[in-house]
């Protein structure tokens, strides 16, 4: 502890656009004194991720946006220096959520202790932390992969990307990744051992998938929305699983990209499934059953729109499409025995 | 049987936008001799449905395109007038996929029999049809309501939006509507016992959402996709299910509307769900378990790209967001004791 400064990385201005250095302040404070049960820590290593230029903007994300003038949020890595924590002594590592700044003052709740000897203390921000654990649990937990499968992930080479795309390959799985330079996909095939990598700046998306995903694709873990997960949409598989892990494309814009935007969907871990009455043909009793029950019991009611004659059908048709109906639409086109 | 003379209505053009009258063909055939095992029947009621604007255009949807010149599909109500099939006699009334046509020649494999003294026939094209197992399932297997949860369904006063409030009252849900009228509107509240109803072309969406649903959306059966969709989401709760079952807003639209094109969620009855990892923290342990073995087997790699000094962290954010780092970005702020 270089005397009793601190150095800190605030937030200077609400970015418009992509961020700029002078968005953000660095500036020199005092480090106050400890109160009962804090503890002091030295931070050692920083992690930077994306999902921090949400946090920057006040719009609605993930979390509360930070304060102007508040320091930058992070997760770190970092040595107790001072502790007033039964539970934490001086010297012993911990991962925790300090910030960007040189030393943090924390309550014991939020840190987690590392065992210096079982992988270097940094992993803890990165395949033993956070994104290690979003790509263990997106791909596992809601991707459900089964051997035999397509995988493909965007940001391959990044952080939660790479682990997605070896865990996927760990159970028997294709995988594809989608990155942003040759360098990149490069690694993901040679490094990774990926079966495939696009790189999105080069290729045409769309064909470079359909090369790359030969059976189509059921996974996709996708971290930019957009147009990647537009070009991934005309090639899934029936039933395939995409958890939305972040928005990529769309935390600089300055203006939302037009159509919807599923950002909520993120946040509030939300699901849009495609549904096909088809798939429940099997159940067909089932829905009768308790619809003839409740019809019977006056608890449904169901109203038509009967129109006469075939040669109405067109136009009926087109009324139909512009909400014009009331009612269930059917075409009467020819005499009902059972009504006369 | 009127002589051996059939009606029937062609696709003639592929609609461009709207359909008009004329992309339609009003035609007299004869009906062919029956082969065998196949059936004849006299079509009674032809349902109309949104899902057929999609059959008529020449891109990927639910079903293969109908071919130019050929009979619109459609499902039918209809009599048995000539059987060569053991298991159908004349006079028996079926539902079937005959189309828009005053007769139709069928396998016995795609007709349902009807019994004419439950409900009324036509109900088989509606509430005990397609349409009320659509609302049935899409609510309640894909929904999965729970009483005191907000149910919001659009084209609410439809054959599927109907059934769907209906229902979601008879689980405990608040329903709320969206249709285009206030005709409808009053229909659907006063008839059909909807706690709320909107009327899209009179209101606006968002302020009229958050009126009629004080405690959030936790269910959302949509129809449109687009411009109501996105109303909705920027008001869903935490894990809101919405089970996508159409997408009027873009079946007349000549270009696709911008933002990724949701159809073939539908057509695959795939799924995107929003995914953030502080939901598994107290999975924690399998993660890590499964991780550091997988690490020090090799089968997992991992990259760092490990930038020095705190003042650093600025641009190195701006750079990320880029892409421009090269593996899990993370500033050094000091020393490492465990890496000298």
């Amino acid at each position: 502890m270089s005397g009793s400064m601190n150095q800190q990385i605030l937030l200077k201005n609400r970015p418009i656009g992509e961020p700029k250095e002078s968005d953000f302040a660095v500036v020199e404070t005092a480090i106050p004194e400890l109160r009962e049960a804090e503890i002091l820590s030295r931070t050692i290593y920083l992690s930077l991720d994306p999902y921090m230029r949400g946090r920057m903007s006040d719009r609605e994300s993930y979390a509360t946006p930070i304060e102007l003038g508040n320091v930058m949020g992070g997760s770190t890595v970092s040595q107790v220096v001072k502790s007033n924590h039964p539970q934490f002594s001086v010297g012993e590592f911990v991962v925790g959520y300090d910030g960007w700044q040189a030393y943090g003052i924390s309550k014991g709740e939020t840190l987690r202790k590392l065992d210096p000897n079982q992988v270097p203390l940094s992993y803890a921000l990165g395949i033993t932390g956070m994104p290690g654990m979003t790509a263990y649990f997106a791909l596992l937990d809601v991707g459900k992969p089964k051997a035999g499968e397509t995988v493909v992930v965007s940001a391959a080479s990044g952080a939660v990307g790479s682990v997605v795309g070896q865990i996927a390959k760990i159970k028997g799985c294709r995988a594809v990744g989608i990155v942003g330079s040759d360098e990149k996909c490069d690694y993901v095939v040679n490094e990774l051992g990926f079966d495939a990598c696009i790189n999105r700046k080069t290729q045409n998306l769309d064909s470079a998938l359909k090369t790359a995903c030969p059976n189509g694709i059921d996974i996709y873990v996708d971290h930019t929305a957009g147009a990647i997960l537009d070009a991934v949409l005309q090639q899934i598989n029936l039933k395939a699983r995409i958890p939305l892990v972040g928005l990529i494309s769309q935390y600089n814009a300055e203006k939302l990209p037009p159509g919807p935007n599923l950002l909520p969907l993120l946040v509030k871990r939300a699901l849009i499934k495609g549904f096909l009455v088809g798939d429940y043909q099997e159940r067909h009793a089932e829905f009768i059953q308790d619809v003839s029950q409740w019809l019977k019991a006056g608890k449904l009611k169901y109203k038509e729109d009967v129109v006469k004659g075939l040669e109405a059908a067109p136009n009926a048709f087109i009324g139909l499409l512009q909400g014009e109906n009331f009612g269930k639409l059917i075409i009467q086109v020819g005499d009902d025995p059972t009504q006369q």
